[in-house]
Order: structure tokens, then sequence, then C-alpha cells
């Protein structure tokens, strides 16, 4: 290992490892199979970015560059995929033998992670021969897309709750593992307090939160020695759930349970509600935990809940401590996908676009500047020639020189920390969770007479 | 390795071995913390299943036993989890001492893979040690649900085009790793004729289908450059881009190289249209290829895809061949996650069920006996005690003892044309994409008799 591979940070490598190269769609394959026979190996530049934003989303949060570099620094064929490669016969030898040494060698440009984008915004910049920046694609895409929907969506859920405990729970109807680890790191970047997933508060030292499930009380004859039993063995996060069977009998057990632990020197830290109308079930347990001395007590709740849900409990002033977010923020389910692309920009200094009905691209190497107001909210976005200098921070930067990390990968802390800085520099009107007016993104007048130049070459 | 465990198969393995055992919720160990102490080690009854079915579906395909097999026979603490479950301070000496030598033990019942099946049935039942039944629960649901939306998703394409070649494109906007593996499997197991994804035909055998990328023809100067580049090289899938620029001169440029490439003995197979209004710009370009003596090429089209566009396109005529589907297939666009749950239904003989609002589950464990119309289609589902004798076909059958399978595990090609079996059975009212009328299933007298004797018993 090179002195700059101990930059990386094992956590985030560990998940991406165990996936080979062939995690791939066949035409990357087929196509570097023609660049290589062609000569075609100048450099490439390609740029990831969201083409649409979704009429729920007034902007979104970057995330999962980590993944990204972890797989092109890594990026290796096996002897075992090339021999299968090879036992399909659609390759040439020559591919094949390219193949055994490929590595990625390029260099990368990127929005570091927490950073709030817009459609159209390149987020990630990949420089390299032709072969590797086009190889890289899918699995890249494949990559950056999930953990940018569940950051983007947690960040709602913390505007919608500025104050709140949030704590995910999205791991069990998450799509695989890969979702369930990498989307509860991608809620805590936008804000979220912890996370019931072991393995991802393992891998990234994220807070961990526990409580019990509607089985265990099920497994008890009795509900109160179900409540007695749990409690008495852990020493911490007590969090009773009292819906099982009637919200009523279990806040006055649990609250039962709390004043005889008190006694002892324990504590019943809160009590959970997991279905029913939140709004009223709330408000009632309230009164009956503070009726019965339990006002140390606090209530958490569950169930269905995305940022709509909360922002609505929070307006009704439901007496809510925590919110766990599970499946509607782990499959970002009113927006499962984003309509995010990975484009060729230029090859051999020849800036390219698309012209495809509704799939139009901006052409060449970008940059983003972004201008504040006075109050140091963002005021505009300039989408610009990435030559080009313009007022305002440039949003891209360089991350990777020749395949390697350029610099220590900024802790999970830091980079929350980031992304709650970029909230607070959100614009009221994009704070809210219906759709704002605009997109504060314009395109310069260099780009435009780019495409323009690009439109009048003969295709 | 035991003689039975040879009858896996190792390509599902594979997946699903990189993922520790610490993948689940902190509440699964707290709770086995409590278990272990109590000495509640009886035998507990789950099942899973999906609670309500959403309104876009008329049934569902099972999908994911495999997954769940496999991580049932394979599930180990390592050293390494151990100690980090020790270093966080929350668990018992006696929990980390039970962990080292957890392993699932129980036994298992099953609906078999590409199942139709609807809202309220159980696809599977677990029947183990209390702590062993209750700790698998958040992996077993991670793994089951996704394979079914997309199977699901994936039958409704095939019914809404029964006749057409389908291509799964799903790979890059699937949320991560495992995710795009196994949706590739399961939209093979629905009635996918093959995948762009080159992982999962490697892994699982399914056939594997090529095209071109844009890129490929922005780094060329000339598209018909970019056409014969591409083909010069490729004995087979020549799927010729033509929407890079203009659909009409992208089609006159493919039908003028398919004429030279037939000259000299090869072959253009298809041209793939991705943008603009498939069925006017599908019948343009036949016109185009047919004047042009290219009859034999075909049309392929990819774009946001899913099964009402491709209904719609069936229903317009549009001469198209194939449909590459892929975002709206691998994240189950308009259904990203079902209403999934994995309830303890029994424990120590004792029955039981919650009655949560909204979230009331059935009792004891249970079986499906699906009854048929002289026509051989689906008449009526019984949802019954487990030890009920019913007429009909019992869905669910035993598939592993004492942790180990029973059988070898069919092949995946047994698998799809079990489903093809199924999607067969449908009943007309059941076949189309809006929901009908109701559904099938009704429940058994001793069934409710159950639930009513559950209710009576004190909480």
């Amino acid at each position: 290992m090179s002195r700059r591979s101990a930059t990386r940070r094992e956590p985030v490598r560990t998940q991406t490892s165990g996936v080979g190269a062939l995690l791939t769609d066949l035409y990357q394959l087929t196509m570097l199979d023609a660049y290589y026979r062609l000569g075609m190996e100048r450099i490439g530049v390609f740029e990831f970015f969201v083409r649409r934003q979704r009429d729920t989303r007034n902007f979104m949060v970057a995330a999962g560059l980590e993944l990204a570099l972890d797989y092109l620094e890594s990026l290796r064929f096996t002897p075992q995929e090339l021999d299968w490669l090879a036992s399909t016969q659609r390759f040439s030898d020559e591919l094949l033998a390219r193949l055994e040494h490929f590595r990625f060698t390029g260099n990368v440009f990127a929005m570091p992670e927490g950073t709030v984008f817009f459609a159209s915004e390149p987020l990630l910049r990949i420089v390299a021969p032709l072969p590797e920046a086009q190889f890289v694609e899918s699995r890249i895409i494949n990559l950056m897309h999930h953990p940018i929907l569940v950051a983007s969506k947690a960040a709602r859920c913390r505007l919608a709750a500025p104050h709140s405990m949030l704590i995910d729970f999205g791991l069990r109807r998450s799509h695989g593992a890969q979702a369930a680890i990498h989307g509860s790191r991608a809620s805590y970047i936008a804000g979220f307090d912890a996370t019931s997933n072991v393995e991802a508060a393992r891998l990234f030292g994220i807070p961990i939160s526990s409580t019990m499930a509607h089985s265990f009380v099920q497994a008890h004859d009795l509900e109160a020695q179900a409540f007695r039993n749990f409690t008495a063995y852990r020493p911490q996060d007590l969090v009773v759930l009292i819906d099982t069977y009637d919200i009523t009998r279990g806040a006055l057990r649990a609250a039962a349970l709390a004043r005889e632990l008190r006694a002892a020197g324990g504590r019943v830290e809160a009590v959970r509600i997991d279905s029913g109308e939140l709004a009223l079930e709330t408000r009632r347990v309230r009164e009956i935990l503070d009726r019965n001395e339990c006002s140390d007590v606090r209530i958490f709740v569950s169930g269905d809940l995305d940022e709509h849900a909360i922002e609505t409990l929070q307006a009704a002033r439901a007496p809510i401590d925590a919110y766990y977010v599970g499946t509607r923020l782990s499959v970002s389910m009113d927006a499962p996908a984003l309509d995010c692309v990975y484009t060729l920009q230029q090859y051999a200094d020849r800036p390219s676009r698309k012209r495809s009905q509704w799939k139009e691209s901006w052409p060449g190497p970008r940059q983003v500047y972004r201008q504040y107001d006075p109050r140091g909210r963002i005021g505009m976005d300039v989408l610009a020639c990435a030559d080009e200098v313009m007022e305002g921070r440039a949003l891209l930067r360089e991350v990777m020189v020749n395949g390697r990390r350029t610099t220590p990968s900024p802790s999970l802390k830091q980079v929350r920390r980031h992304c709650a800085e970029e909230l607070a520099s959100l614009p009221l009107v994009l704070r809210g969770l219906e759709r704002g007016c605009h997109s504060p993104v314009k395109v310069s007048a260099r780009q435009h007479d780019l495409a323009v130049q690009c439109d009048r070459r003969p295709t």
C-alpha cells in the first residue's frame, strides 16, 4: 500500500470492497474493446449530475463521494473475473490483456459531501483516459445515487423538526445491505442524531439507539411483565413500546414501572408509540405520564413517518421528543430515484453535448460558483465553464490526482457539520417542504456560447 | 462443510457472505440479552408477510427466499464483531458468550420463489428457539423485500408485453450493489429475457445484452464514424443508438451501415431510441429502415419505461421489438416499499397477535391453501391455521430443518418457469395493471376463532 492510500477511511472502503469490477453494464466493456482497438485513449471528461429535480425537492445534498473515491482507488479485475469474461467469447484478447492491468489513473474534482446542490450542477468531474473514464460510469452512478437520495430526504426531515431527535430506522426495508449501511451514513450526514443499524454504528461511529419490538411484548403473557423484564436488565436506553394492545393501558403500565424504577435509582427514558393518530395519542399519553409523576419520561414516535408527517406533528405541537424515521427515508419514498447521469463533456479537448429530446446537456468541463446574499444565504449559483473565473465560491474541488486522493478524507463529523452549515445557508424560499418558485441556477454566457458552437459542428 | 451445505447454490450465497451479523437493529441484541437472562428460549414462530397491498398492485411475486436461506445457514458472529459489541459496554457477558456460538438451528416453511401471493399471506414461517427466531428479523426483511418489489414490478411488465423482449437495465440507479445484483435476478425470475448487468450474468447465468452509450457517439467527430467503429469490432449484439443528435439522420446512418455490413456478411441487429415520443419515433424509424432495405433491423427502446409506458406503446402498436427497463423497475418507482413485516405468531405453544391500530395481525402459525377454478386459474386463497386441513394446494412448504436446507435449491430456470406458470394462473381481473376489485383471500373460521380467543386473554 502506498503512503497515500493510508488516508482512506477504512470504514467506507470496507463496504465497497466485496463487490467486483464486473458490477457494470455490458456496454462499458463493449465500448472499451472498441476504444482500445481504435486507439481512442486520449483524455475524456465526464460529469455526474442530476438532470431534473423531482417536483418534491427544492434542493439536494451531495453524498456518496467517499464511496466513489474508494471504488476508483481499488478498481481491479481479478483473474477469476477475467477468466469468466474470456469464457463468454464476447471480448478480444487485447481487451482482456488490457483489463488485467486496468487501473483508474485519472483526476477527480468534486463537491464535498454534505454540500447543497441543484439540478444541472456537476457534483463530480472525472478526467481520465477515455476507456477509464467511460468504464466507471455504471458503478459511480450506483454508488452515489442512493446516498444523495437519503441525505436529501433526511435534510428535509431535519428542516421540518430543527430541535427534535431524529433516529434512522430504515435498515429493514432498505433495498439490500449496501443501501441499509450507506443510508444510515447519509442520514447522519444530513442531521439525523442516531441510527438503529448496528453495522453502520460500527463502521462509521454513528450514535446508536434502541427500543423494543412488539414481539417482545407478545412473547410474554402480560404486557406489564414484558416491560419489567425488558428494563430489569437494561441499564440504558429504556424505551418502552406501549401500543401492542391498548395505548392507554400501556402508558399507565409504563408510568407505574417508571415510578418503581425511580425508587430504585433507575429510569424509563421514554415510551414509544408506533400506531394510531399520533398527534392525538401523544397528547393523551403526555397527560397520563404527567398525571402519574412521569414528566421526565419522554415520548418517541414511529410508523410510516416522513418529513410531511413530522411537519404536521410539529405544527400541531404534539408533545413528541424523538422521531424514528424508517422506510420512507431509506427508500426515499416520494422520489425513489433521481434523474442522475454521467455524461461525456469533452474528449481530446473537443467539448460535446448530446441533444436527445428532453435530455440535452451542457458541453465541456464545468464549475459551479455559488454567490451569497449579505446574510450569508445562497443567492445564485452560476454554472460556468471550468476555466472561467467568476465571483463566488467554486464548489468543485480537486480530490484525486492520478488515481489517488490528494488529501485525507474529512471525518464524518466534519461532513455533518459542513452539511448543517449548508442547510443554514438555504434561503427561506428553498427551505420549505413544498417546491419553491425557481431554481437559483444561472448559466454563464460562455457556457451558452459553447453550446451554440457545439451545435454548429457537423455530426 | 456438511454434505447438506453442498446443495446451496454458490452464486446466491456469494452476495450475502460479505455482510456481517451486525447488519441488524440494535433492539434485536437488546431483546436477546433479556431473553437469554430470562431463560425465554422456547420455540417461537414468526411469519413474514405483506400487511397491505399497494394500491397499484393486484398481486405480488415471491422472491428472495434463497438469500434468506443462505443467510440463515451462514449466520455467525466473528471475533471482531464480538469485540466491537463488548467495546460498546451495552451488553452482558452472558450475551456475548452466547453470541460466540450463535447459530440458526430452526425450521423454515416458505412459498417457493416465483409464487404469486397476496397481502396477509405468509411467505415464510420461521420456527426456532425465540432468540434465534427474533434475531434474524431485520436482515430477513431486508433480504426479501427488494427482490419481491422487483419481481412483482417485472411481472407487470411481462403481462403488459407478453411477446416482446424485456431487458433489465436497472443497475445504475438501483440502491447500491446488492439491489443491482438481486434486482436483475428477480426480474429474470418474473419473465425478463436478459440483463445488462455483467455481475448478475456471471453469478446467475442470466443472458446478457448490450448496446452503446451516447458518450460513444459523442467521443467521435461524426456519428456515422462512431457507428462504423462500434460495429467494426463487434461480432454480435450490434445495437446502434440513433438519438444522440437527430433520430432521422441517425436512422439513415444506421441503415446505410446495415446494408454495408450485410454485403460483407455482417448484420446490425437493432437500433435503439432512448428519447422523444417513442410511439411516433419508432413508427418513423420503422418506415425509414423498411424503405432502406433494412426490414431485418429491429427497434429497441429505452428511457424511463415501466409497465404503463409499455402497455401504452403496445396498445398503440408501436413497432418495438425490445424494451430496456431500468430505473422504474429496479427501484419499483410507484411502490418503492412494501408494508412487509415479520411478526411473532406464537411463543411456547401460545398463539398471539398484536392489536395496534391499523396493524392488527392474525395469530398462530398459518398456511395458505390455493383453490383453482376449472380453467386452472386462481379462484380463492384460504388463510388457515397451519394445522387445518383444507381443500387446495398448500403454498408453504418445509425448506429447512435444524438450520439446514432439506432439498437442493431449484435452478434459476426452474424458478422462472414456475413463475410463468403462476402468472398464467392469474384470473383476468388480477392480470391488468389497474387495481382489480377485490383480494381473493379469505380467512378460515378457525383462524377467526383463534383471534377472538387471543383477544379474550388478559394482557
